[in-house]
């Protein structure tokens, strides 16, 4: 099951809006059948490694990290192909809680008489997959917020300097930590402030992650996004208050837009991940800037917080890493688990977990 | 040697103004005698491990963290009682740089026939007695600076709640390293704020750093720190308007005064250091407030930051933890290097090295 959930992980952030699914056939001890959910989505792991491992898979052992769909989709069911392939026995590590699903996938490998042992490293699969089980289960991607500053949070000088707080390595680190998501998301001030391609670099060929931008009036600058609208897809997150003019430029650039609703003049974070969930999203990286990173936090839709720390001090001049949150009681505040530390380079990097799940 | 600088570890905070010194004597396989320097800097590692090991010094060899002193000064010089005891070979770690010594040490031993071997595990020798070090050659105490704050930089909320974002673990910690130190030292601001004791609690007893405010004008509150003169000495920072009256009351409760220089409004960093230093103390940890610590960052007088982060959200209405730096140019940024991290309780503890020692 380790190998299994080894390779669903390598297909992180290329196979939405399917899950990343890890599936390992194993005759006697030895494997005849590997694969993960392939880019895009299709063909699912489990028919894949059913093909590799041919007439080696009769009453041979599946090891699937999600349990195996039932119904008919865009795929035949996995289930039914487990079953004509005559396997003696399916180790399942997580539950599938789409409802055309939920069970159903086991019950009919069950029926066929085949053996099937439910949850084995379920802790690990659902952590793996938490972005798919967050989207069946609260209709939104799992949200990752980054923030890289200085050791004193903040982002740039009082002069606007920024460019570089934290170093190349940390910068390659989140490089790929991007392309393990589907989407990449900033506000409209970092793209005025920053200009960035948001765009997978300097790690070889690969699918790339949804740019998502919130901009609730569609005044984005004609910069490196507008210029690689080929490199990746480009999806518009705006209010009701955007001009038409606006809409229609980007629409022909060929971008996809979301109208959001608007509350305290800003896009509503709720309404915007249910969107970019519906349109399939399992899981978004947001890099800020410091006010959509605040209205997410405010509305308790961060998951994970990833952050970079730089040893260098800016002194409260400087540009603060995240915005106002309107605390009224320290109580209140978003409280996230410290789920591992590291040394990037010259950089800290930490890492840590919402404290009540939102999907819980 | 190991066992000889882990002993001088022991006395950190214990010992000033001298050296915190390990030693350790073997004869053939056998450990027959093992000090440090003792509480209040006297007696000297040497002479208790002399006295323990008795005859079996005789041939002996001596491991010593620092080299041995060779002056008269409130204690007979220690190379004199290594040739007394008639120790075969003496091995040292690091030099010490007090004119008073400064290789006459070695050089008295090797005249009386002595084998010394010099700089085995020099570096950790010198990064164990850091502050004896830099007090002799810079005439200054090692500063490290605590920053314990929010995810984003913040010591309290909008409306001034700051108990408690870091949790107990971190705190009891705090208290294990204002141990190791010979003074604690905060700014006036956080004494009006917080009201601390700044003593040690919660560890048994032990001897108490002393406690350093700095305050320009004396204008502390009579809190903890005028309730508690009895249980560790004060000493009181302040620029030359500080009131008679204020000076006058804060000596009767007996309180040791330093008057400083003053630049910008503030106390001048650097001619408190050298007061400091010039009163004996080799280490102070500063915990803050945000004007001090900016204070001390911009005249590059902080040599070490141990950083406290919660994983919880304050925003940018919170209060920094530091203060303003008047920065013209990221390049200016004072920088350190990360020398470790890691989990305390539910909290991120991190330490950097600035990355220039004044002292090079």
């Amino acid at each position: 099951m380790k190998q299994a959930l080894s390779l669903g992980r390598r297909g992180l952030g290329r196979v939405w809006p399917n899950p990343s699914v890890g599936c390992v056939i194993v005759q006697g001890r030895r494997v005849v059948g590997r694969a993960r959910t392939a880019d895009g989505g299709r063909p699912h792991a489990e028919t894949q490694a059913l093909a590799m491992a041919g007439a080696a898979g009769r009453g041979a052992t599946a090891y699937v990290t999600l349990e195996p769909c039932s119904h008919h989709g865009k795929t035949p069911p996995c289930a039914e192909a487990l079953i004509a392939a005559g396997v003696g026995r399916v180790v399942v590590a997580a539950g599938d809680p789409d409802p055309r699903v939920a069970g159903a996938g086991l019950d009919r490998l069950r029926a066929a008489g085949i053996e099937v042992t439910e949850g084995v490293l379920r802790d690990a699969a659902e952590r793996d997959l938490a972005g798919y089980l967050l989207n069946r289960r609260a209709g939104r991607p799992f949200v990752t917020l980054k923030l890289a500053s200085s050791f004193d949070g903040r982002i740039a000088t009082a002069t606007g300097e920024s460019r570089w707080i934290t170093g190349p390595l940390a910068r390659r680190t989140v490089h790929a930590m991007r392309a393990r998501h589907d989407a990449v998301l900033v506000g409209a001030g970092t793209m005025r402030a920053d200009d960035p391609a948001l765009t997978v670099r300097g790690l070889g060929p690969m699918p790339q992650p949804v740019r998502v931008v919130a901009s609730r009036r569609l005044d984005l600058p004609d910069g490196r996004l507008a210029a690689t609208m080929d490199q990746a897809l480009v999806w518009l997150c705006h209010g009701g208050d955007a001009t038409r003019d606006r809409r229609t430029i980007w629409e022909e650039r060929g971008a996809r837009l979301f109208e959001c609703g608007v509350e305290h003049r800003q896009i509503d974070p709720a309404d915007m991940l249910a969107q970019l969930g519906a349109a399939g999203l399992t899981s978004v990286f947001c890099e800020g800037g410091g006010a959509l990173a605040a209205s997410l936090l405010s509305a308790g839709l961060v998951d994970e917080v990833l952050g970079f720390t730089a040893g260098v001090m800016l002194g409260a001049e400087g540009t603060p890493g995240l915005g106002a949150m309107g605390l009224e009681a320290l109580a209140e505040a978003p409280r996230f688990d410290l789920v591992e530390s590291r040394a990037i380079g010259p950089d800290l990097m930490h890492r840590w977990r919402v404290q009540r799940h939102s999907q819980d």
